[in-house]
């Protein structure tokens, strides 16, 4: 289940990156410079919009390595384009394509902790449930909210993407 | 786990209440209508502030009913003010408190359809994965948002809540 939980992150961070697509298209038909929204915030005390999106990057990326007991590999926050960070969510995708069903045999029971916890840790569980999976969701929203808020033509299909749907019995 | 799940819904459905009653604060302290918040939106073609409530209490509900095979109870969206919503999120809790881990047995198994999907169905594993869950946390990080970006002092810890966290070893 971490391991459908993980493609299903791998599954909106695609989608992600074709809301940058739209989003840098509307900025070449209204001629204005993508870059533009690199800074969007809906308040002044609140990470940019491409922090927003590096922020969903790296929840992906590090819940998928903690569950799995690995090491996640570091990423600089250098990105300053709709492109570069298009770039960081297909490393991030490729990433995610290197993991098995296998590899989260222990997600679970895993002891999870970070720096900023000062020493207290979650098991692998709790961590997806109440703190991993909450964040990326949060941080995905808030990138669509920016960008829904500034004109960018995104809709709830283009958030869920296709649906495992089957044909009428 | 789905149980598990449910109960973090019911769990988010709680700070999403503590919002609410900070946002009234808000109304209070700077002279306001506190039913202003009811019709705030993002953008103009987005379901407003109430309606996104709405939506987060409707979409935990009818997640756990449908996972179940239980028929959720209906609510007639009438809620004019913060206090009408607080009382919605409080029946949901409530109804949310009457599942048990046994009610999931069968809930990965479970044909889900809507009537919008004109008789296509998923199963309760793909449903919760990439419908369910999904639009819960859309819905509640939208709401987030409408009131971060108008000034409502609520941050990062309003939104994940407490953490099951331990001490370090």
């Amino acid at each position: 289940m971490y391991f459908d939980a993980i493609k299903q992150m791998k599954k909106h961070l695609g989608q992600l990156d074709k809301w940058l697509e739209t989003a840098a298209t509307l900025a070449e038909t209204k001629k204005f410079d993508a870059k533009n929204f690199m800074g969007l915030r809906l308040s002044v005390d609140q990470f940019p919009f491409g922090r927003q999106v590096q922020v969903v990057c790296d929840t992906a990326k590090t819940v998928a390595a903690r569950l799995a007991g690995k090491e996640a590999p570091a990423h600089a926050d250098t990105e300053q384009t709709l492109e570069e960070l298009r770039a960081r969510i297909k490393t991030v995708i490729a990433y995610l394509d290197t993991f098995s069903a296998a590899d989260f045999a222990n997600a679970a029971t895993q002891k999870i902790t970070q720096p900023r916890w000062e020493g207290k840790w979650m098991t692998g569980a709790d961590y997806f449930l109440e703190h991993g999976q909450p964040n990326f969701y949060f941080h995905l929203t808030t990138a669509y909210a920016l960008l829904r808020h500034n004109g960018v033509g995104i809709g709830k299909r283009d958030y869920l993407g296709t649906l495992t749907q089957h044909a009428p019995a």
